[in-house]
């Protein structure tokens, strides 16, 4: 199999490179691809050194799969190529999510989609990937109606611009020196910034309506009604989630740890008195999402409150893609 | 008016000196006590140095006013010796909260409650207060009948040690050296911890259950429903919450715009466009609450969903309790 990445150098195409080989995928020829200003640029690969090449229109002849870490405008000017050079385009980006023609696909959820697409298959979301691989457990046992979602989203979301921004207001703070704001509209060293992406309907963000928007698509609810906050927090790698949902029919604690305890991927973390509940910091570097804190909704009837944690760069982009190459050849 | 300070060299009591000027109350006698520890601290007030003295059962003779900055156990064993030494206990604990004969005041909201007093006002936990500000204006429209609350809790939370601790790990991580926890229940540096406080009723915290038990003696609504998630976060000292809720009519936006616009304290901050919703950075060290993120929830019908931020060692602890004083004498 040729597997292209275009957007190599960023954290979420250096992740996927990664990924290939923590999920062993057998790879004849690996392509890197970038920006022009990113070319030439060396990366390992399973004790090779690769040399990055700029991206073209001409890059994707031969390749099997192209796994897109790119930014939309990118996505969109590519996508052509790509599947006119036969390759199948997996795309983290968000350009052709909501295309009817192209598939939504968290593998545990609905893998089986992945093999209607026409060329493209877009990988969700972030945080929509974390909550709904927390959430599709409760989701088998009675279909979810609503949710009420709060984020607590680490800077890697604006890839290793966002990681550098955080790391370098902390050290310029700590040395008195004046800091600089660019990946985030505001500092977000000791802050909170309730604002992700841009605006859209009715004062919500981008970012919050892809919660309602792809969760509908991914998990096959199109009457989903979901209200989602967005907010950036001084956290590095991992995304948390605040989640209270109600279902057809009401549901019971003890039913909704059991079934959470056996969806694939999912670790159930949850033991008060243990003091065990999701933290970025336990969620990072891995590939599995973490929920806990599960308990009766107070306000909706029959539902239930969790808080759930998920490496945002591997299974809120990458390992979620990478995993999608399986989909295809099962 | 001789007021005493009881905790006086905490975060909290040291603010509480500053209110006491910023708030123009006219103090003849300043009696600043402390454990023993802290005895003999020296700390200005209006140009005069004082000397911190130990907290005793026979500190409070001749003064009017007590403002309580300790723990639940030394508010506890001081309550009898401030009443009977006939001054009025204003406790920033939540040992008296819930309390039938004592009164739970947010002065912009219950003011007059602070009056029905038997010698203890007890001063509202921080991120209730914080919310009810932001409320409460909606609730003067139609009742508030169901609230699901997500909060951002500043590490002021836990006083000068919480400071302490996340400035010291944030130090300690920059410096490569092994950090220390002791405030917190796990590292707070670059992580979020869904737990604050002990466990109480059904999987809830003690500081989840808060929000519902004193938000419905505050805002005198016996019925109200709440669900809470409290997640501290490595901010230094403004909580902030996601609300989203409904009321026994519907509400448009407007209508709620235009109410939090003239409710006293508050800050209507909630302009997408450009860019202005509240954030911990820009309401620390002031006494208002800032609301924005106003819009329509999606899944509460005719409710609403907002974002609100203010400083918890002010509005949510020190302010609050030195206002409660201005009810005492008007």
């Amino acid at each position: 199999m040729n597997i292209a990445i275009m957007g190599a150098t960023g954290a979420v195409g250096r992740e996927m490179l990664h990924q290939l080989i923590e999920q062993d995928i057998k790879v004849d020829e690996l392509r890197l691809l970038a920006s022009k200003r990113s070319a030439a640029t060396k990366i390992e690969f399973k004790g090779k050194e690769l040399t990055v090449e700029e991206l073209t229109h001409d890059s994707f002849e031969g390749m099997d799969i192209v796994l897109g870490a790119a930014s939309n405008p990118i996505a969109k000017e590519y996508a052509k190529d790509i599947v006119n050079a036969g390759a199948v385009f997996i795309d983290n980006s968000s350009a052709f999510r909501m295309d009817k023609d192209v598939p939504l696909v968290v593998p545990e959820i609905n893998g089986e989609d992945a093999l209607k697409h026409k060329g493209i298959i877009s990988n969700p979301n972030c945080s929509t990937i974390i909550t709904c691989m927390a959430v599709h457990a409760i989701n088998s046992i009675s279909p979810i109606k609503k949710m009420i979602a709060s984020t607590y989203q680490a800077v890697s979301g604006a890839g290793k611009q966002g990681l550098d921004e955080l790391n370098n207001q902390i050290s310029d703070l700590y040395n008195n020196k004046d800091i600089s704001v660019s990946a985030f509209p505001y500092q977000i060293a000791y802050n909170v910034i309730p604002y992700i992406g841009s605006k859209s309907t009715e004062d919500y963000t981008t970012e919050e309506m892809k919660m309602e928007n792809e969760g509908r698509k991914i998990m096959h609810l199109p009457d989903l009604k979901v209200t989602c906050t967005c907010v950036r927090v001084p956290v590095l790698r991992s995304h948390s989630i605040s989640v209270s949902l109600q279902c057809e029919k009401p549901l019971e604690t003890d039913e909704v740890r059991d079934a959470i305890s056996k969806f694939d991927n999912v670790v159930l973390y949850d033991n008060l008195d243990e003091g065990i509940y999701p933290m970025p910091l336990i969620t990072s570097n891995q590939n599995k999402v973490y929920v806990g804190r599960i308990r009766k909704d107070r306000v909706l009837d029959g539902g239930i409150s969790l808080f759930c944690c998920g490496d945002q760069i591997r299974k809120g982009a990458a390992s979620n893609a990478v995993q999608i190459i399986k989909c295809l050849y099962k």
